[in-house]
């Protein structure tokens, strides 16, 4: 593994600062934006008025901290073990949990392969609770709550903004339900998030080799590029051979939180063939993910025998994998989901770790012509009930939501999901609002996201361009998350998130007052920006006074700033 | 001008056709895309069933018809002249009517630029009537009405969908000023369409060379181009040397309505200092332009003195280049604006060549923060006032619309224009739903644009992603225009506008039944689709059984088709 592959600039006209906490010694990462001067001309003399800076929520984790010392085969600094001990809730164990774990940590075969500072795992002491969603309803602030509490908050409260956002607004989000901080005891690198409706709104990415393509090096430089350009969450759909170590690699340098599909691995140890599915073989999956660090499982429990007949009615019939597979034991066993039979236990087991679950859609419509129906809506008021399985036992849980949904459709998802799901935060892949732009993909999911992220969806996975037609590469990686970005804070300001508008007011102060350099920096993709303004002709980054859509003599900016100068006086 | 530069390719799978009229002896072009069989295996023995043809509203006009013979030297054919003689309406003038367009005629140094077949105009007989909505308010259906009649619904028709669209509604849409066929007189190779928020929803392009950039080829080139991908109008944005020439030769090449702003040419011809603009100047300007047959212009006569304090309290000011044109000549002048004092001169001009006017929004917001303020809604309400004076001269009008606005303050843009404006269509720019994302300006755009579809707007101007930044090349262009018809058609879908589903259901019913090469013909771009595709490891374009995301043992909907035909037998 080499730290070469990794993109580690930071980025143009930033620092990387770290805000304390006042009730705990945490640092918490954000990245401070500095702006130049804004110079007028008053009775012919320069007068310079400072700009302040902007803060930006940072994804990226120590990877854009000049001063930090990486080492990929050590993996990212342990931040939170200190948390863990303070609390005293959990115990180091003496070995493995998983037959499957033990079985690939000690074959020799696997030596290359294997990450090679594998910590002992950690699990709740017997009888103990001790997830985020069991603190918060002790009334009990955590040091994670106050780390998102002021990630969450820095810009606004640093432009003096009435902010909402307290620890203990936090804590009784998660209390009731409402957010999420995916946060297993065992992933002890991750820089601690929120996902709910009240908080900013969250972009997920999907990495993960298939059976015939990328190495774990890839995948590692992939979860790493996905941290840099604002994803907040990763999940990792490996479905390939060594997807054990792979993931292993990918948590011990991943700064933010990491979900799968567990199913996806149950079914690689049974050779693809879904009947051959058990609990014992899925049960075994959890725990060896658990005991890796794995924030967030999506689980499809929701699909029972009695939703395939709708099914089976619809233009593009099951189009999620976690979803076929299931539907495909249920219809060859007759019998109900294991997943459903057994999601008690599942809870009591994740639980121990902090693992989340996120309902999985299994249903989600593959067509704007599935939408919103009986076999869609039926599931998820199954979900909901499983929600509030889930919460009795103190695991956190988010809600997985569509798919395929025209606009006039998208709505009444949200509004479904807040009453069948007690406003559990929804998680949704797109919507896509119409099918027939494969290759543009990204783009007909982004307008369904931001809408959907509007009315309260709290996390929104990105979609890319090769989204229908191949795996995406690190440029669609970038352009997906770029326009799940835009996505997301599209939907933060129709919201009126607190301070949500400061990084646009300053983008465009600067655009009117020319300073090319500051538009460049405020960019969502500062590099792609700067790159399309070079390619013009005669382009000057630093002075020039007009836009190149008009050329000197048409710049409206240009006119309107003269015009509008000479009506102030 | 070499026919070479011009893609003429066929879209793949696609064949050329053209509806009869019944009303008149018109020819109605549209693309139908044929798709294969679906096979399936019953009882052992393949059973094909044949999938319909979709019908595509098709924007390119006679370059991908291959039977067409193309020469940009000669121009399109023209198939309009027959319906004006029939309707004896207008006279061919023996001599242009512009000062300035006979000195460009006359001049010997042009010889080289200039277009070699420049008809002689036609212009309306004295006293006489003949816009659309002079025909329409007369009760009288026209050629151009029955041609979008048929192009608007023959997709839907074909399908046995019951439509609403016959040459009646059309004639009694434009009657009432809610809809407009831009068709100059003098634009006689122009297949007419129509824009109205009770038809489908179109899209705007912008070509136009700068001071320093690009040739004539080049913005005939990307005209055709524009068309190709599916612009339904084009606006010749041009500010450099030789506007009027690269005009003509746009205008002649090109099979979709031309509109242009024409104070640009105007400043033009004052060396760009506003301060000297006239309006003798500028309805010289209108007289050269309508007799060279362009359809729309965009005029800014709703920017008034009045909204000048209110503009100078902005973040952003004046981002219009026409706004700002005038902003300065009326600060300057002390004077109201020329285009406002002369405005029923102005109908009173372009009714005789039925050029349509597109009032233009000159103090359109230019970030997030200056949305739906006081100086925008203020000009806004004078537009709707000027609508009402074009109408009673049967003068087709449109209004323009934003520019930078937050998704929660879209809707009262609509909602607003209905009202003030009774209802004539609204063409939007964007709107821009976030300031943050230079290079991503289309994305960011799309979203708003997608949303006011659905709310109303009947038109959506493209925005690329070099907005911001640059002037977009080929490639640019392409990617604006197919991210807004996404945009257009999600807006059609969520309106349910008569069959506007049909492409959706088709290429969810390919996917689903792995049609590979029906879902690439189907798409609104086959070609990048399909490289997309091809890109993938071990890809086989005629009959992979799984989706490139999963692999062959994990694809979704090869296990749902399993498990869902099980479930069915």
């Amino acid at each position: 593994m080499k730290e070469e592959i990794i993109s580690r600039k930071p980025f143009p006209g930033s620092e990387k600062i770290y805000i304390k906490g006042e009730l705990f010694p945490i640092e918490v990462p954000m990245r401070k934006i500095n702006l130049v001067d804004t110079v007028d001309i008053v009775d012919g003399k320069r007068v310079a008025t400072p700009n302040a800076p902007v803060y930006v929520y940072d994804t990226s984790g120590p990877y854009t901290d000049p001063k930090a010392d990486i080492n990929l085969e050590k993996g990212l600094p342990d931040i939170r073990t200190a948390w863990l001990e303070r609390r005293g809730d959990s115990d180091v164990l003496p070995e493995l949990s998983s037959d499957y774990g033990r079985t690939r940590r000690n074959d020799p075969a696997l030596a290359d392969l294997r990450f090679d500072h594998i910590r002992l795992p950690r699990k709740a002491k017997a009888g103990r609770g001790l997830t985020q969603m069991y603190y918060a309803q002790q009334g009990v602030i955590t040091e994670e709550m106050e780390y998102v509490a002021i990630r969450e908050n820095q810009n606004a409260q640093a432009a003096g903004y009435e902010t909402h956002i307290t620890p203990e607004f936090v804590r009784a989000e998660i209390a009731a339900g409402r957010a999420i901080i995916p946060a297993n005891i065992n992933h002890v690198e991750c820089e601690p998030m929120i996902i709910g409706r009240h908080f900013l709104t969250k972009i997920n990415t999907n990495i993960g080799n298939s059976a015939t393509s990328s190495s774990i090096d890839e995948e590692v430089e992939k979860a790493v590029w996905s941290c840099r350009w604002g994803g907040d969450t990763l999940m990792d759909l490996s479905t390939g051979a060594h997807i054990h170590e792979t993931r292993e690699w990918i948590i011990r340098n991943c700064p933010v939180p990491v979900g799968t599909v567990p199913i996806y691995q149950a079914l690689e140890k049974v050779n693809g063939v879904a009947e051959d599915l058990t609990w014992e073989i899925f049960r075994d999956t959890l725990v060896e993910q658990c005991e890796q660090g794995v924030d967030y499982f999506t689980i499809h429990a929701g699909l029972l025998q009695e939703h395939l007949p709708h099914a089976a009615k619809r233009l593009t019939g099951i189009v999620s994998r976690g979803g076929s597979i299931m539907a495909k034991w249920m219809a060859a066993h007759k019998k109900q989901s294991f997943l459903y039979e057994h999601f008690d236990e599942i809870c009591d087991l994740v639980a121990q770790y902090d693992t989340g679950l996120s309902l999985g859609d299994g249903l989600r419509p593959g067509s704007g012509h599935d939408a919103n129906d009986a076999a869609q809506f039926g599931e998820l008021e199954t979900i909901g009930q499983l929600a509030r399985r889930a919460w009795k036992k103190h695991v956190q849980v988010m809600i997985e939501g569509p798919g395929h949904v025209p606009m006039h459709k998208i709505k009444a998802n949200m509004d479904k999901q807040l009453v069948d799901c007690k406003e559990a935060p929804f998680y949704t892949l797109g919507p896509i609002v119409t099918d027939i732009a494969p290759a543009y993909d990204h783009i007909t999911s982004a307008i369904g996201a931001a809408m959907i992220g509007w009315y309260g969806t709290a996390m929104l996975c990105y979609v890319t361009p090769k989204e229908h037609l191949g795996l995406p590469d690190r440029d669609d990686v970038r352009e997906g998350i770029i326009t799940f970005k835009i996505a997301a804070h599209a939907a933060d300001l129709a919201k009126r998130h607190p301070g949500a508008e400061i990084r646009d007011y300053a983008m465009s102060k600067a655009r009117y007052e020319f300073r090319w350099k500051d538009q460049f920096n405020l960019a969502l993709d500062p590099e792609k920006a700067l790159a399309f303004f070079k390619a013009r002709e005669g382009a000057d980054e630093g002075g020039s006074k007009f836009c190149t859509m008009c050329g000197p003599h048409f710049c409206a900016m240009r006119i309107s700033k003269d015009t509008t100068s000479c009506l102030n006086q």
